[in-house]
């Protein structure tokens, strides 16, 4: 774990600009006393958190039970979405810790509360996960998964893909995003022998890749791509930015969507597919999610369909995101994995 | 190219054993006059060698037009199978080099022949991609690929994959057969992370495993393993060897075949899956291929079929094999390439 935050550290770009190291705790020395585990991948988490916060309350109460007495209770809070209605009663939490990295929905919330509070994220090791599911269907393409998986279905003996083998290793790729979860797809694939381009908005470098460029001058480098994958953090400036606009300079790429499903003009995804732009489609996020079981994407023939599970925490990431962040608080210092929630990253 | 040679000869295990370093050639210092081309996959080889060869003809001739006549024409030999009827006329071919890396359906015919040859094959990139479609597999199904692919046909949004994310580096991984392509298998695995135990004849250890036991001894092995991979060569002594008593071992393994089809009893693999010792089996390699569509194993939902096309060889692989060949041809010396065709590998 040590190394891996560390190297993640290394390429967290826009981040490291804000890096909160040493900066002041808004809620000065904070010691956790009575925290709220609020969702079945915390709940297992009550009991090594009682062993190593022994003077506090444990208290793990599902989602669908949570009540406002839970919130004005609890001084610390561990789980993924906080409930709408957070606010609108008197919550006495203080530190509020996701159990994702991800806190688009909770943000909002708290930034428009006017509280005084702290809000720390997780991230462990799931920028590699993610790279490992880029790379996962990376290889069962260019290895012929899905035409191996369709001829199974009429017994075709086609061996023309021997005769044509192309290695995965020769694939021309684009990121789209190069913060922490794109430096982790460029780090997986690059140990693999796959050297990505990163595109992102100032054309700064990132280590990671084998060059960066501005996303509005990432026309040529889209023209040449193979692999095209996006992931990119929900911001005003990126809602839809994968638009027809950009798809339409692709020629027969694959693309893959790991970043945040409204990133994505899924109407110009599905232009893209029907118009050669793109080979494939590998979604993990949607603009809606669950994605409703009469969305086209499900049976579209050249759309893969995962149901946002590319970066998965464990609970140790958890568990220990939740004790180095404890650890900062301890000393009135911010954690080096709080987020900005009106920022919301 | 040269690198990978390279680090395929520390592995070759039992060949190095019978390394053909200096011995002399039974055909005496041998330059090829006239060359022919047999294959769809040689056929491309007709410029190139011509270049490379300048004062040899060189034919391609496709495999379902070959004559006798055609092989009393011919010094040199690049194919695939021999036609069995090839020694029952007059053959003038002196080196028979095989495109392939398997030679066991052309060696019976020459070591029958009593005629005086050489027979090479190709080796290649070979056994690094065999690795990467084991590799590729192995990502798939971790990463939950045969579940989302099913979960696409109903719209169903899954995500219990995401709490239960068993990191593929934690695989128990064991190779039966620790030659070439069992070291190719795990180079790749062992570059992602994959540590994996070898079993082979007599035990011996072989650089790319964490450790190798005789498979007599490998029960204790297969036992613990997650995923079993069969890398075994055709010889009468691994004849159904991956049988119903061996199988028995395994606890709920992934079992993939990417040696050769006749080492697996296919009907212990059926009872395997279906009591449970297998959870899923992938399949390269098969007894009879084409796999007639009327198998079990195309419909089965455990079972991933594949074409043979785990270790795909390219022009470039098959022109450097041959002209390596040819050089040491030239001076008299047998080729490292060189195969027992009374061994058979």
């Amino acid at each position: 774990m040590g190394h891996n935050r560390s190297t993640q550290r290394v390429c967290l770009g826009v981040k490291m600009s804000f890096s909160n190291s040493g900066a002041p705790c808004p809620i000065g020395r904070f010691f956790p006393q009575r925290i709220l585990l609020t969702t079945p991948l915390a709940a297992p988490l009550a009991e090594p958190l009682q062993k190593e916060f022994v003077r506090a309350q444990v208290r793990h109460v599902p989602n669908d039970e949570l009540s406002r007495e839970d919130f004005r209770w609890a001084d610390t809070w561990v789980g993924f979405d906080l409930p709408s209605w957070t606010f609108a009663g008197e919550v006495s939490v203080k530190w509020f810790h996701s159990q994702s990295d991800g806190v688009d929905k909770s943000a909002p919330i708290l930034a428009a509360s006017g509280a005084n509070y702290v809000l720390t994220h997780s991230v462990g090791d799931m920028p590699r996960r993610i790279g490992e599911y880029v790379l996962a269907y990376h290889l069962w393409l260019t290895r012929g998964g899905d035409l191996f998986r369709a001829n199974e279905q009429t017994g075709a003996w086609d061996t023309d893909f021997f005769n044509n083998y192309v290695d995965p290793r020769a694939a021309t790729v684009v990121v789209i995003g190069t913060g922490e979860v794109g430096c982790g797809v460029a780090r997986v694939l690059s140990a693999y022998g796959i050297e990505a381009v990163g595109l992102n908005t100032s054309g700064r470098q990132v280590e990671e890749f084998s060059a960066c460029y501005p996303l509005h001058e990432g026309a040529p480098h889209l023209r040449k791509a193979t692999l095209v994958v996006s992931a990119l953090p929900l911001t005003p400036a990126t809602d839809k930015i994968i638009s027809r606009d950009l798809l339409s300079n692709l020629n027969g790429a694959v693309f893959m969507n790991v970043g945040r499903g409204p990133t994505v003009d899924s109407d110009a995804v599905h232009w893209a597919l029907d118009s050669g732009h793109l080979a494939k489609a590998v979604l993990d996020v949607h603009e809606v999610e669950p994605l409703p079981p009469s969305d086209w994407r499900w049976g579209h023939p050249q759309v893969v369909v995962t149901p946002h599970v590319s970066g998965p925490l464990t609970r140790s990431d958890i568990f220990e995101a939740f004790t180095e962040c404890a650890r900062s608080l301890a000393e009135g210092v911010l954690p080096d994995l709080a987020v900005d929630a009106k920022r919301g990253y």
